[in-house]
């Protein structure tokens, strides 16, 4: 029969994740996990004479009940969903937008580990919905300043040559409910505009070379099938550079809200300008000035002036462990975990602070650091059980270092309501509340 | 109003996907692809007057449907799911076993690009069915030849210092329909015990250096906590090299069929000694003789001898497209894409031959390239129309080169079920087809 025998207080102990065993490490595992005894009655490794399901009559009395049953067969599922038991790791929604068509939604940070987002969670943005696709229905025209007009169905474009890569997404908003206090309590709420995932698709500047495109065209016009068009203007330079058509997202066809049967992708631009849905690009000599770059997209400083045509997402980092809406339960050991990521290029280094910003540990940065995607970054702390704010900046390879909230708004003024990449700061109360602070 | 212009024979070059600009790219392309009119009369960037919802009077006749409404709002899936087009792309299970509470499904290897595979997709293997197990509730017992026997729960796991690693996961039964002639029509049903994801959780060496394992333990029991409790032996060795006790992939927590909330990872090694839904490891001095190792997962040789303790998957390589069931519609030129891993590190090359093996060509491999990894090849040819076979041949990097068919029945027979890594062949027919052949 199996024994459990608690030692120390696991009560506290079980519930406090992210815990880990620092200096002390042998004696806070014997002190949280549950000791076994030596002289147990284990269970047998198979018993007798079953084939695959063993008889309930010879199992200890301990036996977990779903040992004691058939499971579900293969196939179930033959596209495979989440356990019940993780029915709250969901995408959540804004409530201060009028509709849910116009609107966005929040990837559940503080529940993801590594850098992948699965697709089921990548967080959305749409300015009119999700449009419900026919693939062989859908066209992508490009045109313009071009020696040849050319329409491409998918089909076409799956063919033509193709790579793979994985990279962030951000919302240009992403963190736009900070600029003027802490507002949102949790990582989700003030990060979650962001998700990263392996992308495959056609380099742009491949379909640009066919079309032949103009000496005097500098710009492009991307156009989505969804009811508000969605149009963005992009520079012919990061065309020809790094951007993406792209038809599948981590192994398998576009998700309908990010875009399918075709996207563009821009990576390491403000998320907007990946164009979901794509149906025309146009190339001209200037930019097109659409809806979305005069009365959205553009960021008010606080002289009153505005910037615009902000494409990059400057180097970035948030502990996503511990964060707004954890609670510590006892002091000790813990490891903090997070996200970096930058536009430019790769991260170069992330640090931790642990005393809102006055002294400052390099953190462990997980392999593959690749270019434009997330790095997951570790560190371990000891919390000594007194008032704390953990905060993390990010240097990029470029040496971009991620401003201070001082810094961010010295520069810009609280007016702006995008590309706010200022260090989130993490208050750690007495009694191990995490809430989202200005420090 | 947009015109479609079709050029040179369409119909046919819009259903051959794969299909790829060559020496004779531009050509290709204008014939492949529908002409646009320079004359049209382009859809407006923004309806003057409208906010998200262009008023459908003042549209052109051909606007796609799904520019006429608004489309879904966001969180319509708070966890999404794939669009409707792609229903067809899911996992299939195999008419070989007597149930589908012991058996196994299929990814669809030839839907899928690049090297992740979602979660929804990754290959299925049981021995009792999914258990449905509370995370609560769960816990995993480490004892033996230990010092200190313990007992953790799962919350325990996540607080302990963790990595995030991608691997593939092969089951050793891949393939075992080939070894006496092609059965399988299609690569889903030769290659698709095979998956690729990110992983996330503590390793192994971790936990064993907690309880103070004796120096006379040299294997470990691991012991999964569904009906059939699914048991291997593990050499020590491996457990602290590179194994890992898994609670989460691809971002998030372990799927059920995956063995939620806690699996064994032992990248490179053959999936079963993976074990899902990990209750019990045993460290002990001999390996345990479990039933999956003794009347399973044993290589049956053809002297009638058996290898036992097969562990390793050796290096392996298919092509996806074009696979078993495509059909070529027109010569010309194509992409070739597949897959290549090693269970002992890294990919070092890939070479492809379109003659049955006469004659190589090296493929382009993507980065990252990972160890124990899936990595993608594509290369470029140009069907002449004639009939062709192609193939793929992986090395690795301890200079290990995948074996054709005649090598590996000279060595093993053909009694074998497990660890069938020989060259695939795609035999391509005059009129297109894609057959699996043994050649």
């Amino acid at each position: 029969m199996l024994r459990r025998i608690r030692v120390g207080d696991p009560s506290a102990a079980s519930h406090s994740p992210g815990a880990i065993p620092g200096t002390r490490r042998r004696d806070f595992l014997r002190q949280s996990a549950l000791l076994a005894s030596s002289a147990l009655g284990v269970r047998a490794i198979a018993a007798p004479g079953s084939v695959s399901a063993p008889r309930s009559e010879n199992l200890p009395p301990n036996t977990p009940r779903w040992m004691k049953v058939q499971g579900e067969p293969v196939v179930s599922a033959p596209y495979g969903v989440p356990s019940r038991y993780e029915a709250d790791v969901i995408r959540r929604a804004t409530n201060i937008t009028p509709t849910l068509w116009s609107s966005w939604s929040f990837t559940p940070l503080q529940d993801l580990h590594g850098i992948i987002t699965p697709n089921g969670l990548v967080f959305e943005r749409h300015h009119a919905g999700t449009p419900d696709i026919n693939p062989e229905e859908h066209r992508l025209m490009v045109h313009g300043l071009v020696s040849q007009p050319l329409i491409f169905t998918i089909e076409d474009l799956v063919r033509l040559p193709s790579i793979s890569r994985i990279h962030f997404l951000e919302c240009s908003g992403n963190g736009l409910t900070e600029w003027k206090a802490p507002k949102e309590k949790t990582v989700q709420g003030t990060h979650g505009l962001l998700s990263c995932c392996e992308w495959t698709g056609v380099p742009l500047s491949t379909i640009l070379d066919e079309v032949g495109f103009k000496p005097q065209a500098k710009w492009i016009l991307a156009e989505g099938a969804d009811a508000a068009a969605m149009s963005r203007s992009i520079p012919i330079e990061k065309a020809l550079d790094d951007a993406l058509l792209i038809y599948a997202q981590n192994g398998e066809m576009l998700r309908p809200e990010q875009g399918y049967p075709l996207r563009l992708l821009l990576p390491g631009f403000e998320g907007n300008m990946s164009v979901k849905w794509l149906r025309r690009l146009k190339l001209g000599e200037k930019p097109f000035m659409t809806r979305e770059e005069t009365s959205k997209y553009t960021d008010l400083i606080g002289n009153g002036t505005a910037r615009q045509f902000t494409f990059v997402m400057e180097a970035k980092s948030v502990i996503t462990f511990p964060s707004g809406g954890h609670q510590l339960k006892k002091r000790g050991p813990y490891r903090i975990s997070g996200l970096a990521w930058s536009g430019r290029g790769r991260i170069r280094r992330v640090d931790v602070s642990t005393d809102g910003g006055r002294n400052w540990r390099e953190a462990r940065l997980e392999e593959p650091i690749l270019t434009k995607a997330l790095v997951r970054f570790r560190l371990a702390w000891n919390w000594d059980g007194g008032p704390a704010v953990l905060q993390s900046r990010a240097i990029d390879e470029t040496g971009y270092v991620q401003p201070t909230r001082d810094q961010i708004v010295a520069v810009r003024g609280t007016n702006s309501v995008y590309h706010y990449n200022a260090i989130q700061s993490w208050q750690i109360t007495q009694n191990g509340e995490v809430n989202n602070v200005h420090a």
